[in-house]
């Protein structure tokens, strides 16, 4: 990785990992519910790329906001992607047992801690983002509208429905994995990119093209990450690598073949740099888009 | 139970139902996430009393409030009890077949599924109450703030972790159970009145009585369904009786008996009562104070 992107990231990164330290840091010792509280720091304390919080803190850069304005924001989706994970590892759901080269929350727990650490992280970022101190209550109502409907039925959580069910579906074509993917993957990075510029009080004229980057941007993430399942190894990934195959997964790889696959990263990686042109100081954003498509981790 | 009391419960009932069936009512026969729709109504509208809804309507009203200022609140504190229903009931969890007299959510579609609603009924709340066209962003966020504190690790989701982990323990006392169930069921009753207060625009003097006021209702309405657990019917329940003794839990019946038990019982509804005093109007929650003391289901 370019060592200018890395610094900023592993910064970006820095951030958000000591911000939600603060937020999880309550001496629960006495407290009868504490294991509630390890099971949530276990899963937010695994290594991670962090991109979603890099994302709300560079568009808040870009469109002339603070970092500090973007902080509930960042440590918000990074805690909500957080019990995503933990609950679609889940048993009853994708059943993984490991996650980030850790056992999966309910694997170093038990599945009623790792249900209710995913509950109170799915809650929690609307509670930081509420209580914040330096933002406005317009801000805070525009943070968690779009928060929450980028979580919801039509987001997040729709997107993760759609994909247990396709397990059972064999007429899966690339429109039907490009709209559960746009939920399931898309939704919370769009938020994540919306959600930078309303901290820096945007327009909605410049919310709505981050919104459009952001869709470009998560489709190419989700296309490359089903490449990386059949072409990486597990020490790269963190994670099996082959999964999708064992499990019997349509993805962009199974339907389109890696080079057309990748021809199609490609292309939305392209539109996605050229929304990047509406963006002052846009550099970083740059790199770092063109780093998700290269990655091989 | 006193028709007046019940023609007024009736009243909130139909509102909130009312209301829950028009956010849940987007027509997405065409999505392939429907069946995360269809779950969450199927909880949302198994029949309830509603308790907690009638809380914010009235609290709103005692308060000098309209109907409709409360409309977003109750609908979210309902959707947010539901939620914890669904996950309570998985197998990982207290794993009940039934619930409200109808088979749980996971038994009537799948456990991915019931986790999913749950986690969209967790976070709908915030939306609904977030895109209210009535309420101002003050007032949205002082909901949040204390809607989501509520719910989290010092609210119900703390409990129901404390809940879980008594099934090994033995040497739980009054003190304990007490805490697991302040937090377990007391905190949703208290943000439900206090709601109420917010959203009726009432002083933080006001909110704060109303939290009293919940506190001493909320342990009184648990130990009321520990009794009920042992001395009522299924048909009058609406849920299988004898489920606490059969799953060797420790209640306020097992620790004191059922007359001690009443007594206690009795001694918060008496407190409960003498807070009311500070409200005006206050008839109707006098009466569903004693109500919920003496029901029989």
């Amino acid at each position: 990785m370019d060592n200018n992107i890395k610094s900023t990231m592993n910064m970006y990164a820095r951030a958000v990992e000591d911000n939600l330290k603060k937020y999880t840091q309550a001496n629960m010792e006495d407290l009868p519910q504490k294991t509630l509280l390890d099971a949530m720091k276990y899963s937010l304390e695994a290594p991670g790329k962090r991109i979603r919080p890099v994302l709300v803190y560079e568009f808040c850069r870009v469109c002339g906001g603070k970092q500090e304005d973007a902080a509930a924001a960042a440590c918000a989706i990074e805690m909500l992607h957080t019990f995503s994970l933990i609950h679609d590892d889940l048993p009853a759901m994708d059943d993984d047992d490991f996650r980030r080269g850790r056992p999966s929350c309910h694997k170093a727990f038990t599945q009623a801690a790792a249900v209710l650490a995913g509950d109170e992280l799915a809650i929690l970022p609307f509670q930081i983002i509420a209580q914040d101190e330096r933002l406005s209550s317009d801000k805070k109502v525009a943070l968690i509208a779009d928060l929450s409907s980028s979580a919801g039925i039509y987001g997040m959580i729709g997107g993760q429905m759609i994909d247990v069910e396709n397990e059972t579906r064999t007429d899966i074509d690339v429109d039907n994995l490009t709209y559960m993917c746009s939920l399931k993957t898309g939704a919370l990075i769009s938020t994540s990119c919306v959600m930078g510029c309303i901290c820096a009080g945007a327009d909605k004229k410049k919310a709505d093209l981050a919104r459009q980057y952001a869709g470009k941007l998560g489709l190419a993430f989700q296309i490359v990450d089903d490449i990386l399942d059949v072409t990486s190894t597990t020490e790269e990934l963190g994670k099996p690598v082959g999964s999708d195959e064992e499990q019997n997964k349509t993805t962009f790889v199974t339907l389109l073949g890696i080079e057309k696959a990748r021809h199609m990263a490609d292309r939305l990686t392209s539109e996605a740099l050229e929304i990047l042109n509406n963006f002052d100081n846009n550099e970083f954003l740059i790199k770092l888009t063109n780093e998700l498509l290269t990655r091989r981790y």
